[in-house]
């Protein structure tokens, strides 16, 4: 057996699926999607509520209606003729690092400064100095995101909020002296430090919005093939055109011929 | 408001987001989230114990280790220097017709079947008069799926098998008097009438596969970029050439000699 | 050598890469792209002015603004924060059945009904009596396509222009006699006959639109990333919300509790 | 009209499509693909030769056999039941980083270099200084890539190369002198020198892979729909688990019951 197919994930034998080591019918029987998300991103199944949590994260970003390119792209997509998994596909695929894409860096500011015992103000304004910004705090709708209260009340009820958690309630309190208006947390920065408070990797960060999405995208699909015409597209009268002119296309004297298709080499 | 953006899945306004018109701080504090996919892709909340039936599939399905079109190609784009989503999307977009795309031909035939109270012979026989197989039984690597008899136990214990599994089930028995042999029931097949029992859409069949496979996929894709070598490839000398052999670009006399770019029309 | 990294379409070994047989610098120095695609998509390099034609063919359809949801979806998809090509996959997603799509039905119907010498006619009157439409004809904006008037021109003038090209002009004017009004070919059904006259697979059908478009979308995702704003999506203000009012998660009394994460089996 | 819709790509109006300007019919008659490759990418139709280099580059990238990760991704995607523009979807989004990624940051590096009047050597050092290597020198597989070589011959033949090419191999032979042993230019770094040349912006260093490489996924995903079996995959026998022996789920006595699925809010 070569190296080429190698993975410490799950292995597959005649009749048995196990999955970091667990047989797929207990974890059927036994354990929430939550918890098996768990177990596949960090390796181990949760000693806790951690499944739970995950869970409610899944539960609080699945949706946003077309006010998010993702959603809008698959709606696009799957007006154009094509199988459910394809419209979703680009769904996912536009998951990018401004649409989402904030908990990465955001889980790495936290998980590295709570090492560190930064206070919430010498993070913010070390990123000032070197102007940046902080990721995961503000919103351009939710001045209040109902999604990050639950979350974090959920994470305090359950005992799972720990260092990096209070390190980002902190560093909304300092936004009000360091920028002079408060940047409340948004749902990425609450994901972010949940995520570094249950000990998955900031790499991971991309993780949930991909997964919690996936159900609203192929909601979305479903309704624009049974609901809505095919061929989604803007109308060309609605198209604002800022390019050159109607011209030409004009002899160019100079160019060289092209050779004959298929000439010798000479 | 033009009919442009319409949608019937949410509604964002500030400070607020309505899943199906339920507030997501709501859901994320009470509901599972097999019991919002159930909400987003039938509109309504189960009454029961649906949710959790759904949880059950989605973590039966979540992974099948490298013996998957999905997987790999997921483990092929992720070592190309990707973003996460992007080998993610890769996988989602395998979901086609041979690979998790059993269950809706096979839930629209137990749909119309029960709807007109046919027997599992029958079906059977109706297909092989047509010269047609039944999607959802057998399966290469598993004579007995565990995933299935998990699932089946699961629909039982909460009271969620109705007609459609009946039928199922029954089809199994007569595969053995129809096609000789017994074609066991396999984990789309499964679905697929489990899903006809908890009312929802066959054209939503791959919507499972597609939400359980993706943390999976999230999980390979991460385990790809931080545990292997990057530009995963077949090696050259394992490439088996079945081509013409070296042969030289001839020129062709008779050939019209193409015009200089950007020739003025004649 | 096992069979499972196996192809007829190149050779690569240290300093060499054969394409079907040629190697790749003679290709890069004798050929055109056009006769490279033909190359690819049919096993051998073209005769005559074949390549020429494929180039024009690819030409004509390399952009259709935004008035195409392949390119909408890209536009979405760039502003989200992903690399150029994630952008571009997304477009190319989208040349499904109804967006590029009628190019493979409409050859196969050409295909059949000029080896059985049908007339245009007949061909229009056998899809109307099964209640069928005739794909590659009409069009929601061009009354009368440029593109596909410029195609068959070319195709004249080289000596391209076949049986399956007659068919398809003699059902434009059958469209007169059997439906009443001239339905004019539009760029999918000159492309459909002309693929067939150059003797390719009606299922290559997609791949003229998918080169073509390929660096259109690239330019769009360009533009999208350096002259737009990031997070282009439907305000939440434009967006109509079709689904139920605001409604509270209620309780399910009969509902059986969930167990506990992580019970013993019973 | 509102500035959602905005482009200066491309304008339709019923029965005239200009591509940045210029008509789309006088475009087919006129320009090779190369010549409309860079109309789209630059804005402008070439003025000389820059199209003819523009298709050789096109040419000389089209194939790689299966020994590259994204026609591997397309093999696995085409073969799960899925259409044409899927499966080359997936092998467009795997043209990453470590895969046509190089071109890009190469040309940024010869660009700046270019304008500052540096020498390969100072090039080099500076990099090396940094800890950071030269894209687009080196091969896993060819020592004396046989696209580099054609592509600089042309680019010499049709006056195109100029100072970032001549920098470009100036930075080849100062490989001997700074690294210990001769570099050779790769097909990414003669790209990037040329499309330097070109004046093509470097942020578009992958739109030639992209372009490039469409037509050979449309081949491989076709070969692989019509010679190859469907569910191409690794065998689970072929598979090595590094993952946990078996084990099984066991209970966690102190975690908290799971509420009933919609309990009311306490």
């Amino acid at each position: 057996m070569s190296d080429f197919w190698k993975t410490s994930i799950s292995r597959v034998r005649p009749n048995e699926i196990l999955v970091r080591g667990y047989p797929i019918e207990q974890l059927t029987r036994h354990c929430s999607f939550g918890e098996v998300v768990y177990l596949l991103l960090t390796g181990d199944l949760p000693k806790g509520n951690e499944g739970r949590l995950v869970e409610a994260i899944l539960v609080s970003c699945c949706e946003h209606s077309l006010a998010a390119p993702s959603a809008d792209a698959v709606r696009f997509v799957a007006s154009s003729g094509v199988p459910l998994q394809t419209a979703v596909a680009a769904g996912i695929s536009a998951i990018g690092d401004v649409h989402g894409g904030a908990i990465e860096p955001c889980a790495k500011i936290l998980q590295r400064a709570a090492a560190e015992k930064k206070s919430g103000e010498a993070v913010l304004r070390e990123l000032k100095t070197a102007g940046q910004r902080m990721p995961g705090y503000g919103h351009p709708v939710h001045s209040n995101d109902p999604r990050t209260a639950v979350l974090l009340a959920l994470a305090d009820e359950w005992k799972l909020a720990g260092k990096h958690t209070r390190l980002g309630k902190e560093i909304e309190d300092a936004t009000v002296k360091v920028m002079g208006r408060r940047l409340p947390m948004n749902v990425d920065g609450a994901i972010a430090a949940l995520m570094c408070d249950l000990k998955m990797a900031p790499a991971l960060g991309k993780a949930f919005f991909i997964i919690s999405r996936a159900p609203g995208y192929i909601a979305h699909a479903h309704e624009q093939m049974t609901q809505e015409k095919p061929f989604k597209a803007a109308r060309h009268e609605e198209i604002a055109y800022t390019g050159p002119a109607r011209r030409d296309v004009l002899p160019v004297p100079s160019a060289a011929p092209t050779p004959p298709p298929n000439a010798p080499e000479l």
